[in-house]
């Protein structure tokens, strides 16, 4: 692909190539995103931010690193106040936003929108999630999370993975697949209760692409010898109705006692988050939050820096970043 | 006018030499807008855009405009979260905001109310919608869309226009004739529903003026000989039922056909967005977005244009906006 | 108190000194918030603003004074949007927005929720009001604002004041309380509905330190040879009903006669706003919006100083801030 003016819709889009590409550019955000240096290498441009279904976290994770490169966000949330709710079409929202932006970030509830809007935008759109179709930068992150915590220098090849939880409604885990497919001779465990099965296209994609997959109600057999194992939240903002959501919820829950047990020592703790800490979920222990192979606040970390590689690239400064960047001085000790 | 520190309330404050002050800034606005350079001489003012009715498309307008001169935006949506829902005056928001600002852009759904808020503000205020009352910056964008659109160097003499659909509550609509009420021998037709028609005192305005006015329910008739069409959404929060609005939606629908059989080959389409393409509504048919005379984004492109022109003589910093512009250095390819 | 990386959580923390520190620095914003110079000191930086209580003015008065010193904001507002509704613990939610925020500025419904918040996070927390506990930049700002209307060189110790209203669940006035505890002999006339009394242990401590209360339900004799009367807004989202907040709703109201029967000729008039103008409530008539001593505008303006100097001071750039600051150049003649 070439990044330089592109929408970033899908995963299908990326071949191991862009992949590299990305996270070589995302390296180079990280003392950005730490806070050693600033640049304005984005002063002046405008990210138009769409988020026509709530999400408080990727939302402020685009604005973030929209201006840690400088940028200014123009934002917008919510459908009931939005032209939408008056009639007017994802093409005409396209065609008018896009004439203020000089990038956009966008969810959508309904699968397929976010495609359809960037075909009449001006500007690069990314797909920040269309229903329960794509998030394609958090398979992003999520694959640049595993290379940093297993230390992988190259491909991906011969990973040992556990997805756990709503594999059905989760495109978290859609989009992961749909990334991991492209490497050799991945081993997926998919454990989910019988009825939120991961979609059969999809793991009908991974067989053929060679990998192995094993589907399982049972999670704890489902955790051995992992590099690691990723869980999910009940989308229950998926379903039709919460009484048929809270059938599901605390089906599987992670914990310090089943993970001792389970795991391999250092098996890496991922899930995108939020998770569910109310005590009929709990689907992710606290009493793993000093773990230290619990990823999950790494990996929204790492949201950041593969957020601003994307912006980079697609906007074609990712060589520029430097050129306008001086050193921070006001107090930046992280103190966790 | 005068319009160093001035509020822009209302149509009423402008003549045509005004007009002209203002569109020859917007002029220069243009390379800043379709980012070929980039500004910082608003770097350090603050927009307060005080949205009480929302507006997704005018108030990202306006933001953009702020940002595109280098300025922050701190914004509010939404009434019931404002302290106008705890009993709080108009006054006392005004007094308040207007500390924090450097401008401020106001929509409200009372009419006046921009004008009562604007005498307790201590920084000039932008009318950004008052109920049916009035949307001055959108006059202004669109008789600057028919400056471009028809390539008029000077005056807007001799035009020959037909305005469509809900002319009692469309704000737009009124506020453009106060507009156009400035210049010489306009003929103005005007189409719609016998119960939405155009206030009365405005028609008389527009006659005593010397203009040439006539009412119609009939769209095809009326659409002959004109150098534009300029078509209106059911205002249908203006209304007191949903069942009301729906008995005018879709009343006057114009697309390739009728355009084809009753415009000149050349009429400018203008509607002021955003407009309703549901099947029952459908106003302006998408049959038409490849027409070369659909002007309807770039009247939106030129909002961007228009607001930006405002703060700048309204801020005193027209003439600066150049001592510290630079090329901009990002993907800005336009692909449509 | 060393500001550097402090979380600011309460009045609590802070002692004369402190105090002394931060109205020194706040002295310094002085020409910054009045449009006299800019800077750049915290370009580069980001506000995490989470109003998960809607508070236009206080959300609006941090953002401002972040863009202010040259930084950017990112906000959230409501907590139904957020992620907090998807059962969320705080302990993530302030795990993840710390790392994409230099600085957070939070608000939430209930009490010690900021604080649980703040053990979480990776960067300072200032606490926008946590339920009836405690909103500490108020208490400051008020405390400024004593300084600068009665023209407090030195300690304030010797006032004497009336806070009048909904002393049971107005956090305003328990946090000023507490900060008025650290000086010397102040006298306290608490005039409430007896329903609505000051705390009991708040009083004791006030007591305790040596300082006169008296508590009353007749306001007019509360009124007399004050320097100051802090008037406060029945704070009816914390009722159990609506009907409940009406029965206390226009109990105490201060307006010119009574002011000119009861005050001395120049006793200061301050309010956290917003002042509940409806008939019904009015508690602070608007017959003395143009009277000399009435300080609540000049109380939020003030508040963008405290709020600058608060950010300065936590993240280490109270001496910087004129090492980027130039000349404001644009209109900023204030008209009242």
């Amino acid at each position: 692909m070439n990044f330089l003016g592109s929408h970033i819709l899908s995963i299908n889009q990326f071949d191991t190539q862009d992949v590299e590409t990305l996270f070589s550019i995302a390296d180079q955000m990280q003392p950005y995103a730490h806070r050693e240096l600033k640049t304005r290498v984005l002063e002046g441009a405008i990210l138009g931010s769409l988020f026509f279904e709530p999400s408080t976290r990727t939302r402020i994770s685009f604005g973030c690193a929209f201006n840690l490169l400088g940028g200014q966000v123009r934002e917008t949330t919510g459908i009931k106040s939005s032209a939408l709710a008056k009639g007017e079409s994802l093409y005409d929202t396209a065609r008018v936003i896009s004439g203020y932006s000089d990038i956009i970030a966008m969810r959508h509830p309904m699968e397929g929108s976010v495609d359809e809007f960037s075909k009449a935008s001006r500007v690069p759109v990314i797909n920040a999630g269309d229903g329960s179709a794509e998030h394609p930068s958090q398979a992003l992150l999520d694959l640049y999370t595993i290379k940093k915590e297993l230390k992988i220098s190259g491909k991906f090849d011969g990973l040992n993975i556990a997805l756990v939880g709503d594999l059905k409604y989760g495109r978290t885990v859609h989009s992961l697949c749909k990334l991991l497919k492209l490497y050799k001779n991945i081993s997926f465990t998919l454990v989910s209760p019988d009825e939120l099965k991961m979609p059969k296209e999809i793991v009908e994609d991974l067989l053929a692409a060679g990998h192995s997959v094993r589907e399982t109600e049972d999670m704890e057999t489902g955790l051995h010898e992992k590099h690691l194992v990723y869980l999910t939240r009940i989308q229950e903002e998926r379903f039709s109705s919460q009484n048929e959501a809270n059938t599901y919820r605390g089906r599987f829950r992670l914990n310090q006692s089943i993970y001792t047990a389970h795991c391999e020592p250092n098996t890496v703790i991922m899930h995108p988050l939020p998770r569910d800490s109310r005590a009929e979920a709990n689907e992710l222990d606290s009493d793993l939050n000093q773990h230290p192979s619990l990823a999950i606040f790494r990996q929204t970390d790492n949201g950041v820096l593969i957020r601003m590689a994307l912006f980079a690239l697609t906007l074609g400064v990712g060589k520029d970043i430097h050129l306008t960047s001086s050193k921070v001085d006001w107090y930046t000790d992280r103190r966790f």
